[in-house]
C-alpha cells in the first residue's frame, strides 16, 4: 500500500535515559512499524482507521514519563502498573473488569529467560491486551521475538489474519520457548558434572550445589507459567479468542514438558551426590584398605625385627645358625 | 475543617500497665486521630456523623477491661475475644453472622513479624471488620502500620475515600510486606554459611539447623496467611467491598511469594547440609591419602632398619661393603 | 430446686469388674449428677421432664452388660457398637440414619491422651449424640472432663443452656486440648536431645529414634481427629446445632496445630539426626586428624632413628662427631 | 426344609485337574451346600425356588472350560472374564451395564492375603455380583472365608436375612481383616530388627531391605483397596444395597487403617536404617579412638627408644647414671 | 468377496528417502490391506463403499509430501500436523471441532517403547481419530501391532465388527502392553544389582545411578498416557463409541499398574543405594578393626622390643636371666 513505511525490524539503539518505545500496527493486508519518539504525539494522533492490532513495545522501565503517558492513554489499573515497576512478581494473569469495553483490561506478567553467550538471563514482561491493542513492557531492548516481528512484516502470515490476543501468543508461546536452550545448557552442565561425580572429583559438590540451585529458581519460575497458560486457556476472559485458546493449549504443553525436564534434572543432581558421596565413600574404603595391608604386613614384622635387636645378654636364638634366614648360604 | 484536631501521628509511650489506644476516624474530606485515654468516656461518646471509617487500635492485651469494654461496644463474638487473648492463634479469618449490620463481624487473626535490630519478632494481630468500624489489637506496642496513617492524614490519598475493608487490606498488606526484609535477613546468612559449608567448617552444621528452624517457624506461619487472603479474597464476606477483593489479589500473589522463597531457602540449608558432609567427607579423604602415603613409604622401611638392627651373629649382609647404600663414598 | 441431689464431683473408685456409670441431667435452671449402681433400674426409670440434656458416662468396657443394656435402650447400631470394643478404631464420625427422632444416631470415636507423670496415656472414646442425649464410653476411668463436669453444675454457665451437641464441643475441645502438654513433653525432650545431638552424644541416636516413633503415633491419631471435626462442623448433621458447628471451628483450628507441632517437631528429630551424624562426622575427623599428624611426624623420625640402630659395620655417619645433635655439647 | 441336603462345610480335596466348585444358596429359614462335580448339569437345572441368594465359588483357574461355563450361564462381559484370568489385576470395581436385569453386572477383583506358617502368601480373588446372585474365582483351594459359610449355616444370622451384596461385604471384610495379621507379623520381624539396628549388626541391613521390599508390597496392594471400598460405598451401584453400603464403611476405615500401619512400618525401617548407619558410624569412632590413642601413646615413644638404640659413637646421654629410668634402683 | 486382494501382514521394506503408507479397509465381512505407492492417485480415488473403517499408517516422517498430502485430505489441524512432526511431544489427546462430521478430529500422541535386543527403543506414534478413518504416524517401520493386523484379517474377530475408536484402543492397548516386558527388563537389571549392593562391588552405584536414570524417564512418559488415556475415557469425544470407552478402562489400568511398578522399582534403586552405603561402611569397619586389632597388639610390643635394643649402659634387666621368655631353657 502506498504511504506506508516499513521500518527495518532491528531494533534500534537507545540512547541513555531514553526508552526506546516501538509501535507496530498491522490488518490482513497492510503492516506499519514506527519507531515512536514524542511519546505524547504519537499518543494524541488517532489511530489508522485500517489498523486491525495495534503493539505497542516498551524496552525499558527507567523513564516514569512513557509508563504514566500510555496508563492514562488506556486506562491501565493502578494495580497492575505497579506490578510493572516491581520487576520481582510472580508470573500470573489478572483480570480487570473496569474500564471501557475496548481498552486492554487484562494483565499478564512473566519472565523471559534468555541464554546470552551461555549465561542465562532474564528479565520481566508485562503485557496488556485489549481487543485491539497489545502493549508489553520490558526491562531492557534485547528480546525473544524478532522472529515473530519478521512473520508479521510478512502478508500471508496467519498472524496477521488474527486478532490481537493470537499476537499475545505468539509472544507467550517465543518466551516459553526460549526456555529449551537454557534447559539444554543445564543438560550439558549435568553431563559434564557426571563423570566428575563417578570419579569423586572433589570440586564436583561446589558445582552440583551451584547447578541445583539455578534448577530450582527455574523451576520457581516455570510452575506459575504454567498456571498461568492454564487460566489463560480456560477462563472465559472477552479479549482472548477461541482460536487463540485452542492455540494456548500447546504453550501449555510446552511449559509442561520445560517443568518435567527442570525436575528431571533435579532428581538427577540429587542422586549425583549421592553417586559421588559414593565414589568417596568408595576411594576411602581404598585407600584405608592400603594402608591396613602395609600395617598388617609390616608391623608384626617390625616387631620381630625389634625383638632381635633387644640387647638381652642371654638370647638363645641370636646364636643359632639357621635364625637369620639369609645367614645360611653365605655364612658357608 | 475548623476544631478537628489532628495528632502527633508518632506513637505516645504508655505507661507500666496502661494500654494505648488510638482511634482514628476518617472521611474523604475529614480525618482525626486522637489517643483515648478515658475508653468508657470515649465509647459512650457519639462517633461524629461526618466519619466513614473508624479504626481504634489498642496496643497491648495486658489490660483486661479495654478488651471487655470493647467487646460489649460492638458485640464482638466471645469466641473471637478468647482467640484475641490466647496469642498462639494460627493465622485464619472467621465471620459471625450474629449481631446487628454495621458491627463488626469478620474476625481476622495473623501474626505480624518485623526485623527489629537484625532480629526478627513476632507479635499476634487481631482484628475486627465492620462495614465502617475496623478494631486492631496488637499484643506489644510498635507496628509495621506507620506508613499507612501518614497515607490516611493525606487529605487526597485513595485510602480516605476507601471503605473499612480497604483499610484492612492496606493493613495486611503492610504486614505481609514486612516479612521480604525479614527472609532477605535468612537470605544473607544463609549465604555467609554457604562459604563456610564449602570449607567445611564445623560450626556451620549448628548455624545450619538454626537457621533451618527458623525457616520452618515462618513457613508455618506463612501457609495459613495465603488461605486467610484467599478466603478474604474468594468468598462473599459482606463487609468486604469489591475493590478490596481486587486489591487483595496483591497481597495473596506476594503471600505466595514468601512461601516461595522460605521453600527455596530452605531446600538450600538441606542441600548446604550436604555440602558440608561432601566436604567433610573430602577432607577426611585427604588427611587418610596422607597418612596412608606416609605409612606405606615409612613402615617398611622401619621394618628393614630394624632387620639390620637385630643382633644376630651371622648375618652376612652385615659386614658386605655396599649393604649400607652411604657407607661407599664415605668408607673409602 | 428442692429434692434434687448433686453428687461429689470427684470419680468414685469402682470395685473389681463393676463398670462405672454415671448420669448427669441438666437444664438451664437444674442439674443431678447420679451414680448408676443398678443399671437395669435406672433405665427402666422415665427420665425427669425438667431434663434438658441427660449426659451417660461409662467408664469401662470390662462389662459387656452394661454395653448391651444401653444399646438396647437407645437402639445403637450394631456396626457402632461393635466399634466401641474394638479399642483400636482411626479416629471418625459415623451417622446412622435408621431409629427414632430422639435417640442417639451420631457415633464419634477418637483417642484421648492424656500426660500422667510425664508420660503419655491414651484411651479410646467413643461418644453417641442424641438430640437430647449423650453416651461416652471410655476404656478406663479417669479422664480430662472434670473441668466441665464443673462447668455444668454451675448455674449460670453457658454449657447449660445449650444443647446436647454443644456438650459434645465441649468434651471434643478438652479432648484436643489435652494434646498440648502432651506435646510440649515432647517439645521438652526434643530440646534436651538437641545439645547431646550437637555434641554427638552415642545415645543421643536411640533416644531421638524413640522420640520420632512416639511423634508418628501422634501424628498418625491427629490427622483423622482434623478429618473428624471438620467432617461434624461441614455436614449437615440434624443432632448438631448451628451454634455448635461454629464453635467446633475452634475445635478445627486446635487439631490444626497440633498436627502443625508434630509435623514441625517430627522435622526438627530428623534435622537432629543429620546433626548427629554430622558431628560425629566431625568427631571423627578430628580423631584423624591427630593419628595422622602424629604418625606423619613420628613414623619417618622412628625410621631414621632405625637407620642409625642398624648393625652394619661400615656406617660412616655414626662414628662422625655431629652425627648425634646432642653429642656435642655434651661430649666435648 | 426336607429333602435338602447340607454338606460339611470343611472344603473337600480337588483330584489334579480337577477344579472344586461349590454352591451355596440360602434364604431366610434355609440353607444348603453342594460341591458340584458335573458342572453341565448343574448350570442346567433350575434353581430353586425359595433361593434369595446363590454363591458358587471356583477353587481354581485351571480348568477353562469352568469359566467358559459359568461366563456363558451368567453372561459374564468378556473384560472381565479376561481380568480373572490374568492374575495380577490391580484392585478394581468395574460395573458392566449390558445384560439383563439379575445377572451378575458388577465385578470386584483384589488379591486375598494370608499368613500361612508365618509366611504371607497371596492369591487373586475375583468377584461378580447380581441382584441374587454372587459368583467368585480363586486361583487356589483355601481361603479366610469359613467362618463366614459357618455364620451362612446358622439360621438366625443377619447374613441369612440380607442379600448378595451383604454377602459380597462379609467376603470383603474377611479378605481385608486377615491383613492385620500379616501386618502384625512384619511388627514383629520390626522389633526383632529394631535391637539389631542399635547393636549395628550388619545383617540387620539386609533383613530392613527385606522388610522394606515387603511392605512396599503390601503398601502397593493395599491403595487400590481403599478405593475399591470407598467406590462401592460411594457410587451408586443398582445391585449394591443401603444397607451394605453402611456396612462398607468399616471395611473402608479398616482398609485406612491397614494403610497408615504400613506407612509408620515402612518410615520406621527407613529410620532404623538412618539408626543402623548411625550406630555403625559411632563404632567406627569408637575404634579409630581406641587406634589413635594407642598411637599417640605408643608411636613417640617407639621414637625415643629408637633414638637410644642408635649406634652412634657419641651419645653422651647413654653413659648418664639416670638416663635409663629403672636403672638407679637395681644399678645401686 | 471376489476381487479383493488381500496383502501378506508382513511389513515391506522401504527404499532410501521413500516412506511406507499401508491402507487397511475393514467391514464386517470384508477385509483390505494394500501397500500405497502412489499416494496422490490413491487420495484422489473413491473409498470403497463397503469400507467400515480406513487405516492409514505412515511409517516414518522423513517424506514431507506424505503428511502434507494426508493432512490436506483429512483436514488435519495445522497445530497437531505440527506436533507430528516435533517428535518429543508430551502424550495427549485433542480435539479439534472444526472441519467436517466424518474428518478426523481427535489427536493422539503418545510415545510406542520397545525392547529390541534387550534394549528398549522408542519412537513418537500419532493419531488421527474419525468416525470411520484412523490415521497413525510413526517414526520408524517397525512396530507392536502385527498382531492387530492378524486380528484384523480373521473374519470373525470381534474388532472387525467394531468402529475406528475400537481400533484406536486396540492400537493403544498394544503400546501400552508392549511396556510390561522392558519394565520386567529393568527388574532383571535391578536383581542382577541387588546382590552386588549387598556385597559393597564399587561398580554397582554407577549402575543404580543408570537405572534409576533410565526408570525416571519412563515414568516421566507414563504419566501422561495416563492421563491421555483417562481423558478418552471420560470425556465425551464424539469419535469415542461407548464400547470403546468401556474397554479403554482396561488400558487404564494397565497404565496404573505400569507407573505402580516404575515407582516400586525407583524405590528400591533408592534403598539399594543405602544398602551399598551401608554395606561400605560396613566394609570400612571391618577394616578399620583389623587395623586396630595389628595396631593394638604390635605397636606397643614393637615399643618394648625398641626399650631393650637401647643402648644404655646401665639396663639391669639386660643382664638378668629371666628377662627375655625364651632364655631360660636354652641358656641352661
Amino acid at each position: 500500500m502506498p504511504g506506508i513505511e516499513t521500518h527495518e525490524l532491528a531494533k534500534m539503539p537507545s540512547g541513555p535515559g531514553r526508552v526506546p518505545v516501538t509501535c507496530i500496527d498491522y490488518s490482513p493486508d497492510q503492516f506499519q512499524i514506527q519507531e515512536v519518539t514524542d511519546l505524547d504525539a504519537f499518543l494524541a494522533q488517532h489511530r489508522p482507521a485500517w489498523s486491525a492490532v495495534r503493539w505497542i513495545n516498551v524496552d525499558g522501565l527507567t523513564d516514569m514519563r512513557v509508563l504514566r503517558s500510555l496508563a492514562e492513554k488506556y486506562q491501565l489499573h493502578p494495580l497492575a502498573v505497579e506490578d510493572v515497576l516491581h520487576v520481582h512478581q510472580r508470573p500470573k494473569v489478572e483480570s480487570y473488569n473496569s474500564g471501557a469495553d475496548d481498552l486492554p483490561r487484562l494483565y499478564v506478567v512473566l519472565r523471559m529467560i534468555e541464554l546470552i553467550n551461555d549465561h542465562p538471563r532474564s528479565e520481566q514482561i508485562s503485557m496488556f491486551l485489549g481487543r485491539r491493542t497489545l502493549l508489553t513492557f520490558q526491562e531492557a531492548p534485547g528480546d525473544v521475538w524478532n522472529p515473530i516481528r519478521q512473520r508479521l512484516a510478512q502478508n500471508d502470515s496467519r498472524l496477521r489474519r488474527s486478532d490481537a490476543s493470537f499476537l499475545l501468543y505468539c509472544l507467550l508461546d517465543a518466551v516459553v520457548d526460549a526456555c529449551f536452550p537454557v534447559l539444554e545448557h543445564y543438560s550439558n552442565r549435568l553431563e559434564a558434572i557426571e563423570e566428575r561425580a563417578l570419579a569423586a572429583d572433589p570440586q564436583a559438590i561446589g558445582d552440583l550445589h551451584a547447578l541445583k540451585h539455578d534448577l530450582m529458581l527455574l523451576r520457581r519460575e516455570m510452575w506459575p507459567v504454567r498456571d498461568l497458560v492454564l487460566s489463560l486457556q480456560r477462563q472465559e476472559y472477552q479479549t482472548v479468542s477461541d482460536t487463540t485458546r485452542l492455540y494456548l493449549r500447546d504453550v501449555y504443553d510446552h511449559a509442561l514438558q520445560l517443568i518435567d525436564l527442570a525436575e528431571t534434572y533435579r532428581e538427577i543432581t540429587t542422586n549425583l551426590t549421592e553417586v559421588w558421596m559414593s565414589a568417596m565413600s568408595n576411594r576411602l574404603n581404598e585407600v584405608m584398605k592400603v594402608l591396613t595391608i602395609i600395617a598388617t604386613i609390616f608391623i608384626p614384622l617390625s616387631f620381630f625385627a625389634g625383638v632381635y635387636g633387644m640387647n638381652f645378654r642371654r638370647m638363645p636364638e641370636i646364636d643359632w645358625l639357621g635364625a637369620y634366614p639369609w645367614s645360611y648360604p653365605v655364612g658357608f
